[in-house]
Parts: C-alpha cells; sequence; structure tokens
C-alpha cells in the first residue's frame, strides 16, 4: 500500500472563504466528501488571516515559500512563519509528511474552475492532465515571470492550485461551493485511481502557458488612471488580438492591445483580479498549447505515490 | 441666489473604489462633470480606511452619525472623530455648511444603481422623486430598523445614497464607473433645475419599503452552516413568495421564505453583500409600493434649497 498523503490547503489567502467553509462542512461530516481510500490533511493556510478575513497580515502567504524566505534569519513575518511551521508539519520532510499539496483558491475574475501549475515539473502535468481529462478544466501554466515567486504547492514534490471565480472577497457563494466541491471530490478521485494504477492519462494536454502580465495605466504617483475596458471585463480565457481594447479612460479613449510579440491571438486571464492591483497585474496573457503527453510524467507521478 | 451648498462623499467605506476613483479624476479635470452653476464640495469619508483599502479601521463610519456616538465623550474611535469632523467642517451649521449630502456606495449584490433614503424626511422623498423621475432608479427605503441606525446622510437636512453593484471590493469597474458618473450628473442636473424653479416633479414615487433583514443560518459558534440558494443570487429587487428557496445547506437541503407576515410578494435586496455578513445581514426584504406625490414633500425641498 503506498504510504502517499495528500495535503488539502484552503484559505491560504484569508479572505477567500469559500474553500474554508467546505473543508469546515466536511469536518463536521466526514461522509460529506469520499477519501477514496486516501490519507488526507486538510489545513486552513493562514488561519489568523482567515480568522480577520483579511488576504494576509504581514505579506502574500501564497508567495512566502521561496527558498530565500524560508532560509532568512531577518524575515519572521507572520506569513513566513507560517510557511515554515506548514513545511515542519506537512512538507515533504515534515512530521506528518505530505506528497501532494493541492491548494484551493477563488478569485474575482471570470476564471471559472481552473487548475494553475508553476513550472513544469512532471509530476504536476501528470496530475492535472487526470483531472482535465476527467472535467475539462483549463491548465495556466505559470511560468518565467520572476517577480512572483515562492508559491506554496512548489514547496511540495507536487501540487497545483485550484482556482474558482467569480466571487467577491469574504462571500459564500453556491456556485463557488458546488465548484469546490465537485474539484476536491474529482482531485481524490483521480489520486486514488493512480494508486490502483487505473488512472486514464491522456495522449495530450491542452495548457495555458503564461507569457507576461501587465499594469493598470497610471499617473506618477502610481494611482490607475485607466480601467478595464467594458469589452474585456469576463472575458477571461478568451482569445483576443492585437488591436483589442484593454482599457479604457473616462474620457473615453482606449489602450489597445499591442505587442509585437503577439503574432496570434493571446488568451487573458485574472482579468481585473482585485488581489492583484497591489501586485501591478491588471490581467495575465496566456497561449493555448496542445501538448502531447509523455509518458515520462506518468512515470515519475508513479514514481511519486509508490515511494 | 441661493446659497446652497451639496457636499459629496466616495469612500465612506474604504474598500469601495470606484466613486473616490471617479471624484479623484474629475478633481483632475475640472470640466468632467458640469456642476450646473452648483456649490459643490466632494470629500474621500473615510480616507484613512480609503488609503488601506478597508471598508473601516474601528467601526463602520455609515453607523457613526448617531447623536449618541457623536454626543458621547467615550467614543473616540477614529471612525466617530471623523464624523465629527465631517460635520464640523461641512455640516449644515459647519465652517463649509452644506444642506444636501449625496454618499457614493458600492456594494457586492446584484442592485444595478439605486438610491437609498433613511426615514420619510420630505426633503429626501422631494429629491429621490426628481431622480427617479428621471432615470427610472429604485429607491430603497429604509427605516424601522433599530439595529442599524446613524447613517451619514441622516446628519445633514436632506440626502441619500447612491448604491451601485455588483462589483467587488477593492475593484475598479467599467460598468460601475460609468454608472456612479452618470449618476452624479444626473443629481447635479436635477438640483440645479430645482434652483431655477425647472423641476419636474412626478405624480408618484415607487418606493421599496424595507420590512426585515434576515441573516444566515448559524451555528452555535456563529458560524454560517448555509448559503444562499442559487436561484435567489443576483435576484435583487425581483418579487418571491412564501416558499421561494432562500439558502441551502451543502447536503442539498432548502430554507424556504416563510413569513406569515409576507401575504403577498416580497423584493429581496442587498442579496449577499459581503460587508453584510458581519451584521448578520444575509438580505433584506422590501415591499414596493406606489405612493402619490405629495406637494408639501416640494414645498420643503423648495424651502431647503432657498433656505
Amino acid at each position: 500500500m503506498s504510504n502517499l498523503q495528500v495535503l488539502l490547503v484552503a484559505g491560504t489567502h484569508g479572505n477567500e472563504i469559500n474553500a474554508p467553509w467546505v473543508f469546515d462542512q466536511w469536518k463536521q461530516k466526514e461522509d460529506l466528501i469520499d477519501k477514496c481510500g486516501l490519507k488526507v490533511v486538510s489545513v486552513i493556510g493562514n488561519p489568523l488571516a482567515f480568522e480577520q478575513g483579511k488576504r494576509y497580515l504581514h505579506r502574500d502567504l501564497n508567495r512566502s515559500f521561496s527558498k530565500d524566505l524560508l532560509n532568512s534569519e531577518n524575515h519572521n513575518d507572520l506569513e513566513v512563519s507560517r510557511a515554515r511551521q506548514l513545511l515542519a508539519l506537512y512538507g515533504p520532510n515534515g512530521q506528518n509528511a505530505s506528497q501532494i499539496a493541492i491548494d484551493f483558491h477563488s478569485t474575482t475574475a471570470c476564471m471559472g474552475s481552473s487548475l494553475v501549475i508553476y513550472g513544469r515539473r512532471p509530476v504536476d502535468l501528470a496530475i492535472v492532465s487526470l483531472i482535465q481529462n476527467r472535467i475539462g478544466l483549463p491548465v495556466y501554466l505559470h511560468e518565467g515571470n520572476p517577480s512572483q515567486k515562492g508559491f506554496l504547492v512548489e514547496a511540495w514534490p507536487c501540487g497545483f492550485v485550484v482556482e474558482i471565480g467569480p466571487v467577491p472577497q469574504g462571500s459564500l457563494n453556491s456556485r463557488i461551493i458546488q465548484q469546490t466541491f465537485q474539484a476536491l471530490k474529482i482531485c481524490l478521485e483521480e489520486i486514488s485511481k493512480s494508486i490502483h494504477s487505473q488512472s486514464c492519462f491522456p495522449d495530450k494536454l491542452i495548457v495555458h502557458r503564461h507569457l507576461k502580465s501587465i499594469d493598470y495605466p497610471r499617473d506618477s504617483s502610481g494611482e490607475p488612471i485607466a480601467y478595464i475596458h467594458g469589452d474585456l471585463e469576463g472575458r477571461d480565457w478568451q482569445p483576443i488580438r492585437n488591436g483589442y481594447p484593454l482599457f479604457e479612460y473616462i474620457s473615453g479613449e482606449k489602450v489597445r492591445l499591442s505587442d509585437n510579440s503577439f503574432s496570434d491571438v493571446v488568451f487573458p486571464v485574472f482579468i481585473n483580479e482585485a488581489a492583484y492591483a497591489e501586485k501591478n497585474i491588471a490581467m495575465s496573457f496566456t497561449k493555448k498549447e496542445v501538448w502531447r503527453f509523455d509518458d515520462c510524467w506518468k512515470d515519475a507521478f508513479y514514481r511519486l505515490i509508490n515511494s
């Protein structure tokens, strides 16, 4: 039997309250979601921020898992301490070691349900292939963005984010709860099938590969001076070309997509995510790519779950 | 010539950022919105909370204008101090006295644009009649709710709230900005016309009169144990009857509207407003009433603007 343990995290951002609510309901009624024979630990990522209904207290916990921060003696922000604590408890070498981490988030952007991976670890590509093959969720491959690093799931051997929207921060929502519930159920089912060598890997994986993020137009004091154009609002995952309006000034003047490196359509994501304004991100652009499924992903995944 | 001055407030809740943004654009470009010859002061209600992107720091500024709080020596919360300061500066007897206050808010609920008045002051009924007659906005008459008091506009001789949604907190949004801009423009035009005795008062006013608010179902520790039913989400201003599903448990069990005092349809508003969970309000119910326009409202309004 596999020694695999799956770490489920909700409330890594304390104002994303739907997944923590589902976890809490599950704790009260264990048969709500079948663990499918898996060893599972579920945890609130940032309980102090969650209690206060804030995204974070000192710094974004989901950017606090970089080696620099974890190893630095000068960083004792609450969230860096919490990152160290989570690793000591549930990290791959922790007291109660987990090998796979799944981190449940919500967004104010019209993203629907999606999976986010950080870089191209074969095990991550394998597991999101299984889930995409099962229920068709888009996969956002976040890579090549040195200003954004230290994501929680990167600190585990295998891991990904489940991102669901749109929902305002601090708001329970029927649709988001149902989608969180379904995604959680499917993740456990697919991991369990792998342990029993019953996985159905696809022959391809569709990824939305991160190209770049752009900021709102701002004035010299850093204040935004234009807003997301009404035509673009809510068009996450939908292709746009150079010339498409991105921002609008109150005068009606438009800022259009104009990037010489974009020869074809690009797919915007996280359009107007409320929490990203402070990170100078108005939206990110991705390229949709169809990748051949590589058996080495599967091999790496099987090695992990049977280790 | 009238000595009337109109106080325009935005950011009374610091995380409602669209109206403050419009005010800021207007400050930078004075001809963006025609003042129509009026004396106008525009101000950020809660600048400290606004800087931090929070609804408030110590207490809700828009519940801090009750006489009890303003006169109490024991209450020195930042927001009570700010309430006193706003009154000293722009109150009806302040240094730079204003007689009409218009307070611009946003909501996460699917309210569209609406006007909110507190009680039945003839001057308030007159001014919202003018605006409703011009652009048809619904009027929410908030009264008879002793647990919610001390609203900003109540401290001025005449005043109302412009409430626009849905928009997540902390998020600039094209639609909300346009609607704020339009509402602001229309308010100034209508007040200006009154001064020049060119107002076109209607013969009736449609009000959505507050009946009661209800809370989420909660457990003994105060945590919500059910969420707004998916069928109700987004149905603000739409009539429902006893039997309509209000909440849903994760088990699928429903809580239906069942109130013997509701013999006919009621109109829910502020459904699932994110900021109201802490106030134990999941939604409010209103009764839609058509009131005959009373000339005494107009007389009171004319007395005020010509005083």
